[in-house]
């Protein structure tokens, strides 16, 4: 019996509805366990913007810093999607939640269930028994070096990387390779970019304390086709920031739908769990959003907090769902089942 | 009938093997129309590195410029694959000569042959008719930007785009457009980086230019998504030269196999036509190569001295090689032909 702070930050588009279905869960669990979760729903994003002008107010950050974990829904709205050059944007609530929080690790698994392999573009011979789990790094590299404008009108973006960010992330994900299948991919592009040889160094050094995992090197590039074509291979891939956004979305692609897909964005003080759909502004309020990548996602807090029996269970009522095929539209066209209904059914098992 | 200077680098791997292909077809092809190829070949990549210690010895570069056009194979040799921060590597010749030749536009078709739907790992009902081209900077970005290491041992590479950088390859790719589906996608992270907003700014105001191609603007994390989920939404796609290596290979999945794709490099000068596949060194020496892609390269080329009938010819024979299954064993693993008598199947179709 625990009592946790769980802040709420649902955000825009889809992300409160789903949010909901994921406290719902987590609410089954705290009275099924007799655990107290405490939470508490802050602004970020669009709708923060509009109502303080800031897509992270300090509220919000001072919320996230209190609590035990942070449940994240989605940001972005088509308002501000035609001016990627405005001053201020939903994303930056984003990246300056995951500097300011210093999430520096954030953790993907790619699952391809197999009551989905048919939705996944993929065939499925290829796809089978995919489980990897991608570490990509998220507090540093060219998404938060020095960019600006010179004299004479060009654009310049600069990427750094120093040893210590690169430690402990390969730390967290050699620690989780060895408690899986461990194997550890680093995705990088050593044969041009000088980041990536120091990545390619420090892994090889942090490697040795690890003698029981097997790394591999591979170039994006070709990881961008291996990733596809034999995603099996793959246990642990550890990688930069800007590769980890392209291929971790590229990955989403074998589970067969965004919907399914959960993440954590893990900090030495606090950790923020988000679904990787975004906030699918088009989906917003007509109960056709997928929750379990939310519901998912609240099943890796309740690892995170510790209660990993809770979190097994979670996945395991999950697994109904999609055996019994109680899914929304995008995933059930024929018969489908609304974003309360899933979330229920989903708490229902709990 | 015309005279043309051809230089050919047939490089590392399978370069050599598949690069005597496509001279057979090009002899073929000059000798049914009267035309004159004087074919020198030059040495780049680990072989000019054990020759004369440069991976693009100064003579080769001459060559290219006295050229009207350039056939190279593929360059990497696995003693320089343990290594990415060896003093002299081969992917510095292939580097240098894109920055030396100016060739600033890499071209890469991606299309879905009807006879290798069933090779690739992708649903054929969502690749079949995919026909696009992806236009790569290939001369700027983080590729070419100041690099290096900081006194406490971080690393950082720098990123940077000039307009006219943009300018120049927006141009092709608009025009290439406009003759074809008029339909353009800016591939980009404007929503993160200063170079993307650039990019957007640039291609806006050339958009202008072309009011009959439509212009849509996709984060490349997205663009990873839909390139695998629904590539036939793509007619061009152009993008900055780190993002383009990534969607390019990814891309190439959807043709079932890398032995059927070809690229040009192209610069204000001099242009380089090149099979994408790399020098495979396992495969060399054995016939099991597919000269395919370096043939289509050989086309590209054709369509560049602007003999578009014979290049139209070449890749009818091409066809009647996939329709027949005068295939390598890759394609065609119960009764494989060999590399040699692919390239006689195309060029005795001349
Ligand atoms: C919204 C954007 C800034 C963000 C990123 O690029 O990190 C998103 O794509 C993600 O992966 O969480
Ligand atoms: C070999 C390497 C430097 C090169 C690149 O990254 O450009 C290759 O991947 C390519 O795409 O031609």
């Amino acid at each position: 019996m625990v009592t946790k702070k769980i802040a709420l930050l649902p955000g825009d588009g889809i992300g409160p509805e789903v949010c909901r279905q994921a406290v719902k869960v987590l609410d089954a669990v705290a009275e099924r366990f007799g655990h107290r979760f405490e939470f508490t729903s802050h602004l970020v994003g669009a709708c923060a913007i509009d109502a303080t002008g800031n897509p992270l107010p300090d509220e919000t950050l001072a919320a996230c810093r209190a609590s035990d974990a942070v449940l994240f829904g989605a940001i972005g709205d088509p308002k501000y999607d035609n001016d990627p050059s405005a001053k201020v944007r939903p994303e930056q609530g984003l990246l300056k939640m995951r500097k300011e929080l210093g999430l520096f690790a954030n953790i993907r698994p790619v699952t391809a269930y197999n009551a989905l392999l048919k939705h996944s573009p993929l065939k499925s011979d290829r796809i089978e028994g995919t489980d990897m789990v991608i570490f990509r790094e998220l507090t540093g590299g060219i998404y938060f070096g020095e960019k600006g404008r010179t004299a004479d009108g060009a654009a310049y973006d600069n990427c750094t990387y120093s040893r210590p960010e690169i430690e402990r992330i390969a730390h967290l994900a050699f620690q989780a390779a060895a408690g899986r299948r461990q194997h550890l991919t680093l995705v990088d592009k050593a044969n041009v970019l000088e980041t990536s040889r120091l990545w390619r160094e420090v892994v090889r050094e942090i490697a040795s304390h690890y003698p029981d995992v097997t790394v591999d090197y591979l170039f994006v590039d070709n990881a961008a086709m291996q990733i596809i074509t034999n995603p099996r291979q793959f246990d642990v891939v550890l990688t930069e920031n800007m590769f980890g956004d392209i291929i971790s979305d590229e990955a989403s692609v074998i589970a067969g739908s965004m919907g399914l897909l959960p993440s954590a964005s893990v900090g030495a003080e606090v950790a923020v769990f988000e679904p990787i759909h975004g906030s699918y502004p088009q989906a917003k309020g007509k109960g056709i959003a997928n929750p379990l990548a939310a519901i998912l996602s609240a099943a890796m807090l309740l690892d995170h907090l510790g209660l990993t029996a809770e979190a097994e269970l979670v996945r395991e009522a999950v697994d109904e769902a999609l055996t019994n095929n109680i899914l929304t539209p995008e995933l059930n066209p024929t018969a489908p089942y609304t974003t309360e209904q899933v979330g229920s059914y989903v708490a229902f098992w709990i």
